[in-house]
């Protein structure tokens, strides 16, 4: 069952049952399965428990397994023999902590849907977006579809984590040890956002990160400048001049070789990207900004997507109280990322930068080096036939062009299922920019929900041509 | 009286006077005299009234007058008629407060002599070199000469102030209000340092001071580097590119007409700082450095002293705490003061430095200016009569080459001075750089002081030639 014709039944039944959708969402939703605080760590439990009874309904063969923090679900809807594709989904049962709570508009695991400012229709409560909302729209689905017509249209394994709002450290050692039993032909993951809330978007590309910390040191105690100013070294005057210089009048980053295998976009994409309405005026006024500061004769969404980017995230020396201090400081410091792009390996941008800061310290001055994170970008294959069929499917759902877009953040799973489970990840999600995920009054559009899990049923149905 | 045949006996007087003369200090001493601390207020008013007590007994009309904060004493002696020159000695005999108590080796006004790590023998107390001990040598001095002749060589107008330690907010309106009974042909004032224990020095020039804070503004709120790096500007970005271009690379400052005006030092100072023994091993080796830092073709002396300089005293943006954050921060600020010389203006150092900011922001970024302070350079004529004369007592006294020094600090009395009462002054003292002033377990020399008493001797004998 592929074609437009067939699959209208599965869409009217997921119409026609919203309601009730809502509602099993809501049920998931109630459930205070805070991964962060091991006083929740019994309502984790439930939520895995409460998850699993369910989608055991479905005809899945359903386990909550153990891991080293809190369980993960596995669950596995074989049918029709050999031949048909096999895909995994991942989601995640854990949420974010709720404080500070006295700004959320109303308690958040009392899930409602309340009117946007806007007009649009939103679903309130911790989770609502991330992941919750998100992994019910692909389980609403799989139930449409399998209640309307009593089998799956392709073989199906999900597995849902409880910790990756605190960085998966259990699940990774758990996909190793499971990676006979979690075999498929790719991954699907719902997880990212949509481009606008009309807009139907695949992430295809995550930005990598080298995170770094450095501290320039000169005289060993603080001076007073009206003795040594002019005389000793100011490590101050030596981080701003080595960070200062980290770019030219470009926008470029200095650092030798930063650039090497960094590739530019494929014509088509950077074709479809022209025309987008990610402007300076929408992008930046929002927060005050109107000017693109990334590299010249690029374009705002490449700079923050397809390009690598150096920001000093902090930066701290000498006096910093109020009024002043004549003092020629012992030290100073800074930390400065970088966002890396397929091409870029974490381990030759941190030693690039480093070797950068070495060969400009003047006499006197030492820099010692602290390593805060490391990630190597991911880069999705913009042709891998899965996601071709998922980028039809949703032209096809939303009535707009499916967006092609990358992020310039990181979800680290992507990278552990090619490695652990040598699997590609469709990245395909119905969140919107404004849906304050880890932050109070976090939402989930109604719409977002609804055309999300009609989604999955193009999807699926793509799938199985 | 003035060749030295005829000071022999006064400076006999004071060999064999010495232990009554450190008797004196000490009764000083132990008086409580802080200024910054209301608590201390009768100290300081019993300070006062014991050394204007104790002058009176040299035959000087003394007064202890009151200003709107510590009082004042004005002391007079003016003798043998028109043609004599008329000094006007200043001191301060506030001192700072003692805190941290703890780490004084004992109670800081029960003055006493130890014996220093290298074997001097030193007095210990606050207040033993600031300014205590310092204008206890002027008043020895003139104690001594006045015992043995019955005179002193010329006239002296003597005025100690309560409020140094504090800012002077009260003693500079004091000089404009008793201007016309303040007129003398020059000032001493004994607050300055030494070159070395064995080496006298006049500090002839001071340098002024310009301190700025800049607030760079970009974003209206922090941004997560994720997904706006590359995009959106970071301030600190633009705050290190700016402060990290203040310097050239051989160490000049590149803020367009930041020397105009500055002239360098004349040939014969320049020939005979060359030859002295300030060092990067003597005076950069202690701190942990060997490279001195400032304009490369300058002598150090000259680096520390007779040289603008730019020094960031503090800097801070986004996130410093423990870890790392990928925020890319709404603003960054830092702390900038800059040491001039004469020919320097402050207004237009100052507005120099905003124009070189302003002019280098990027789009989307704004600069904010917070004024700390503002005292202009001074220079004092090196050939003018007293301090030739005075260099040469000193030399006759400690048997050395005395150094006619820069100092890298301001003393604003030297310009009260000179605009309230027109006059000039010989800036000789006994300090060292290691008698710990406004620190705990703070110590005069012993030698120092005794030196320092038949230094005047010599100097007093000069001016009256």
């Amino acid at each position: 069952m592929s074609n437009a014709a067939q699959i209208q039944p599965v869409l009217d039944r997921i119409d026609a049952d919203f309601d009730n959708s809502l509602e099993r969402l809501f049920a998931l939703l109630r459930i205070k399965s805070i991964s962060a605080d091991p006083a929740f760590a019994g309502d984790c439990r439930a939520a895995a428990d409460h998850l699993a009874a369910d989608i055991a309904t479905l005809g899945f063969a359903t386990e909550v397994r153990p891991t080293a923090g809190h369980p993960a679900i596995v669950a596995k809807l074989n049918g029709g023999g050999a031949g048909r594709p096999h895909v995994l989904f991942y989601g995640h049962y854990d949420v974010q902590p709720v404080d500070p709570l006295n700004l959320w508009h109303r308690p958040p695991f009392e899930p409602a849907v309340t009117d946007h400012a806007d007009g649009r229709k939103i679903i309130v409560a911790r989770g609502a977006e991330d992941d919750k909302g998100q992994l019910m729209t692909f389980v609403e689905a799989c139930r449409a579809w399998k209640s309307v017509t009593g089998s799956l249209p392709v073989d199906i394994t999900i597995v849902i984590e409880g910790e990756e709002e605190i960085g998966s450290k259990n699940f990774v050692p758990f996909l190793e040890a499971n990676k006979n039993d979690l075999k498929a032909d790719f991954a699907l993951v719902c997880d990212t956002s949509m481009w606008d809330p009309n807009t139907p978007a695949i992430t295809t590309s995550l930005r990598g990160l080298v995170y770094e910390e450095v501290w320039i040191k000169a005289a060993n105690r603080d001076l007073h400048s009206g003795i040594f100013g002019g005389g000793a070294q100011n490590p101050i005057r030596v981080l701003t001049r080595i960070l200062g210089g980290l770019f030219d009048d470009d926008g470029r980053i200095t650092i030798p070789g930063f650039y090497d295998g960094v590739k530019d976009l494929p014509p088509d994409v950077l074709a479809q990207w022209s025309k987008l309405d990610l402007t300076p005026e929408s992008f930046l006024k929002p927060i005050g900004l109107s000017v693109p500061a990334g590299e010249k004769g690029r374009l705002l969404i490449e700079q923050i997507s397809s390009r690598p980017t150096c920001d000093v995230n902090g930066i701290i020396g000498g006096y910093t109280g109020e009024g002043s201090k004549t003092v020629i400081p012992a030290h100073a410091s800074a930390k400065i990322s970088f966002r890396l792009v397929e091409g870029q390996q974490p381990d030759k941008i941190r030693k690039a930068f480093r070797d950068y800061v070495t060969a400009r310290l003047p006499g006197d001055c030492t820099a010692e080096f602290g390593d805060h994170s490391s990630a190597p970008a991911i880069a999705l294959d913009w042709n891998m036939k899965p996601l071709a069929a998922a980028r039809r499917a949703l032209t096809e759902e939303w009535g707009k062009e499916t967006v092609l877009m990358g992020s310039g953040a990181s979800i680290p799973i992507v990278a552990d299922f090619k490695r652990t489970l040598g699997l590609d990840t469709v990245l395909v999600g119905f969140g919107l920019d404004d849906d304050n995920i880890h932050s109070p009054n976090e939402k989930y559009d109604l719409k977002s929900f609804h055309k999300g899990i009609r989604s999955w049923i193009r999807i699926l149905a793509a799938f199985a041509v």
